[in-house]
């Protein structure tokens, strides 16, 4: 038995150090590897051009309604797909309520419907169930996980990897910007788009925005002691505000509400005020205009506002951090967004002496049936 | 000039006295008399003959695919809807993001599809501009709204009046209670099932709901320092949580999460210790069956955990509200479910000294486009 050494505040195990965050904090730096890897491996090997062919395989058996399945990080996931189902492959598309078949036995007749679900570990058994009743129920059923041996993969008809590696944080990090990508690529090669070309700069531009921590560590200075926080965007970002709703949560415990912006002029407006911290995400693009409203509506109410996104947009909030998407379409821009967020969760969580990688009551695989 | 005076703490305009959630309570207080005046209207008078005629003649147009399109209070209605659509109709169904048509333009085949746009005043341009591109896209639509003159009943080949009178309280109650119980209708008559007959218990049970004022208002004082919340349910109690949620937020402040139980294991558990209050809605069937693991988790972790929903589960919790549902098939419950939540967000907003009618920044109508 090895005697804790007075002198040192960090515990040890089999004599390494645990530095808290440690995990989250390797995986996060990842990610611009994760999705070089995804963009650029040869044919044959996964990545790029095996996603196109699975998507021109689907393309090719005309699916007229996409429904997607996924929970937790991958749901996030999974509503940047609807965006891009909608918007650029004009498919309606809707999110399922997973219950509906594992606990009402909900027959649905799914001919020409395309169910894609999303989910890091694949060995969700109630996603493997709900993939199964769908694939009998007559739909085109295609697993989106980071396992290519798991037994969701394995029920699915069609199957992507994200190639992310094994992940092994609690808060999911590169698992979540490697779905982002594997379904841009999906849906672009569904309609017959040159996906890789247009997410090139991708890498790169990660990597310089997980290099600014020094930003971010400043940032979260200002969430030290904040009891609530919301969350806002509209488009292509709001995905990016759930998921980051959540990697708050989970890590740092500050309840963090995401609403779109149109939805909290609905009601929850009443709750901000000029002690409620508000983060909006401004994508450049049609997502970022429609949101400028609700924008110039909490300036008047006040709030302290931070914006994740253009310079312009920055430079009139509270404070900010600004995104380098000059020239990556809209629709991409979600993969680099959450990239300042994720590290937010982080900081704010060290910041509060909390440990990023010890959520408590995490598992890492839920056993919801 | 009036002088006020001393005596009284109430104030006046116009020699009325203006007591704090009038408004609210008033309208809570009419729900019975709504869903008796859906239930039995006579033919060609609105009501449940008249959704039974639009049902059928939807239902002859045989639509293989149903969207729902909302905000706010009406969003968890059709939320409400989408489980009953899937459970009982058996057709595939999607919630809208509706910046994807509003903010994108996308151009979706709507073809075979039924878009239900549902809206307490009909009145939001972002709402009304939706449903017209779906029409012009090829789909169904029917409007489920609280004014038969709006611009979203016009633009609509299908129109439903949830016949709630006019509604003057911010926080809506009554449309909701209406909204659910006319998509009830809509679902029934399209599978051809006798919906008024299986509701007719409810104006009753409704009543006896809203009699139980100083139940609520004992639960209430539980909650009168909460800093957070977590309302958590499963299946057709889901929509239940996130309208609690909502009314707790845009009376009270309070900052109400809510998750369906699946989800809740897989991040946000993290937020929920011995001091965080979660409110768990448990339905009498399948849907709280599910959630049974999920209470016994939160049970496991020290929560303080208060039951809406059958006797043996609110004996097994910190404390709770009985729901008197037996015999009411579980779909029905979310109608009486919301009551004693509606009540609950109303008696902590008094309790905290503020008024439940004059939310801070709300607006009735929205206009976001």
């Amino acid at each position: 038995m090895s005697v804790p050494t007075p002198s040192s505040s960090v515990p040890e195990t089999a004599g390494e150090p645990v530095v808290p965050g440690r995990l989250m904090a390797a995986e996060m730096a990842e990610q611009p590897e994760v999705l070089r890897r995804l963009l650029e491996r040869e044919r044959g090997a996964g990545g790029a051009p095996t996603i196109r062919e699975t998507a021109q395989a689907i393309a090719a058996r005309a699916p007229r309604f996409v429904l997607l399945t996924a929970r937790g990080t991958s749901d996030n996931a999974a509503l940047y797909a609807k965006y891009l189902i909608e918007v650029l492959l004009g498919r309606p598309c809707g999110l399922t309520s997973m219950s509906t078949t594992t606990a009402y036995q909900a027959k649905a007749d799914l001919t020409d419907c395309l169910v894609i679900t999303v989910s890091q570990s694949g060995g969700s058994p109630d996603l493997v169930a709900s993939t199964r009743a769908a694939r009998e129920a007559g739909a085109i059923t295609l697993a989106v996980t980071n396992n290519a041996a798991s037994p969701l993969a394995q029920v699915s008809e069609f199957h992507i990897d994200v190639l992310a590696g094994p992940e092994e944080a609690l808060p999911a990090t590169k698992t979540y910007t490697a779905e982002l990508l594997a379904l841009y690529l999906l849906v672009a090669g569904m309609r017959g788009a040159d996906g890789p070309e247009q997410a090139a700069a991708l890498p790169e531009l990660a990597e310089s925005v997980l290099a600014r921590r020094e930003e971010v560590r400043a940032l979260a200075g200002r969430y030290r002691f904040a009891d609530r926080m919301v969350i806002t965007s509209r488009g292509y970002g709001y995905p990016t505000a759930k998921e980051a709703a959540l990697k708050l949560m989970e890590t740092s415990y500050i309840p963090a509400l995401s609403y779109s912006g149109a939805d909290l002029l609905h009601g929850p407006l009443a709750m901000v005020d000029n002690i409620s911290p508000v983060i909006a995400v401004v994508t450049d693009g049609r997502g970022g205009e429609a949101l400028q409203p609700v924008l110039d509506r909490l300036r008047d109410r006040g709030a302290d506002l931070v914006v994740i996104g253009p310079k312009p947009q920055v430079d009139a909030a509270s404070a900010g951090f600004v995104l380098p998407t000059a020239g990556l379409p809209e629709e991409l821009q979600p993969i680099l967004e959450i990239m300042p967020l994720q590290m937010l969760a982080y900081e704010v969580t060290l910041a509060r002496g909390q440990d990023p990688d010890a959520p408590r009551a995490l598992a890492k695989v839920t056993q919801t049936h």
